[in-house]
């Protein structure tokens, strides 16, 4: 979104968790990984920085100085907060969409980290949907009176939350929004943006 | 703070709690409330919105729409989050330096708030700890390469979280940050701001 945001369309490369050496030239281990001529960078938010001093002449992903160090706050919460409210519902299903090949080693690498295992946190989901409630309120209120996160227009930090919301509903038939919620509208418009990019991934039904 | 942003020097006006009705006139019961020639603004947000788009030419405090709108969702973080994982360390201390005549008020009504005595939310202190670590947690990584929350210059975004520090260090010994904490330099920086003004007030030592 922030690339298509930039004006740029990026050829995709996918990769399984297994393929991880693919992205060992550029000396990082985890998605995302941009390669944008002799340079690499990992990692969304200095990804989402590298562009917009690279491309300062394209449409701006956060307003000027103040709005990225504010962004940035909101990426921290995003992945300190949101994230981890979000995971134990979907964490699961992305087990069962995986290749074979890489689902030993995410059970174990997720059970570790969580201290319990994929069907535990399963089960879980229900009492966990308060804390999910909480963080989703915050996005909910930040939409009263605008259509975007980022006011009238969408910028970094829509983004920021949609990726939550693709991961979501691209490998999970859990409902994170229903209709009637401004979430749900919100998703929408996120969905439509820059020619419906949102939409070129195998999804569940929204 | 904001109003010293912008260059503002007003004339403070102290309000107890009982003396609420000298607001009723601008149709306000909480404050902050400014008074601007014939306008009248209540909610801090709404101030900070207010003085951004009526004095444009003076140094921003957003740094434009998109910066406007990622403040919006941290000042509603801070007040769903950051003042309710402090307000439990420091109300029996509010309550402690009250006027005598307000203390039946504020000990009614936070009492029903919180559904606990002022006591027994003082005696929680400890256990509360962990939720206050956690949403300054979030602060201390947005301090990791900057000066300020907004980056290398101040800005609303500081001035909001300032504001819950300001609030504990003028009435409760309680210390939240320690000598040592980027937290505890980076307020020290704030009180330095705009002629050390957040100094002016009666405070704990630092």
């Amino acid at each position: 979104m922030a690339l298509a945001h930039k004006g740029i369309t990026p050829e995709y490369v996918a990769c399984r968790f297994g393929d991880k050496g693919r992205m060992a030239f550029a000396g990082y281990e985890r998605y995302p990984l941009l390669v944008d001529g002799d340079r690499s960078i990992g990692d969304s938010w200095a990804i989402a920085c590298y562009l917009e001093d690279a491309y300062p002449d394209r449409p701006s992903l956060f307003g000027g100085a103040t709005g990225r160090a504010a962004a940035r706050f909101i990426n921290t919460w995003a992945d300190r907060e949101l994230q981890p409210a979000l995971l134990p519902m979907i964490v699961k299903d992305i087990y069962d969409h995986l290749d074979p090949a890489d689902q030993p080693y995410f059970r174990q690498s997720r059970e570790q980290r969580f201290g319990m295992t994929l069907e535990a946190m399963a089960a879980k989901r229900d009492e966990r949907k308060p804390a999910l409630a909480r963080v989703l309120d915050l996005l909910r209120a930040q939409l009263d009176g605008q259509p975007y996160l980022s006011g009238t227009a969408p910028a970094y930090v829509d983004y920021i939350a949609f990726g939550a919301f693709q991961l979501a509903r691209s490998i999970s038939p859990y409902r994170l929004v229903e209709p009637g919620d401004a979430l749900y509208d919100w998703r929408k418009r996120l969905l439509d943006l820059h020619g419906g990019l949102g939409r070129s991934t195998n999804a569940y039904p929204e």
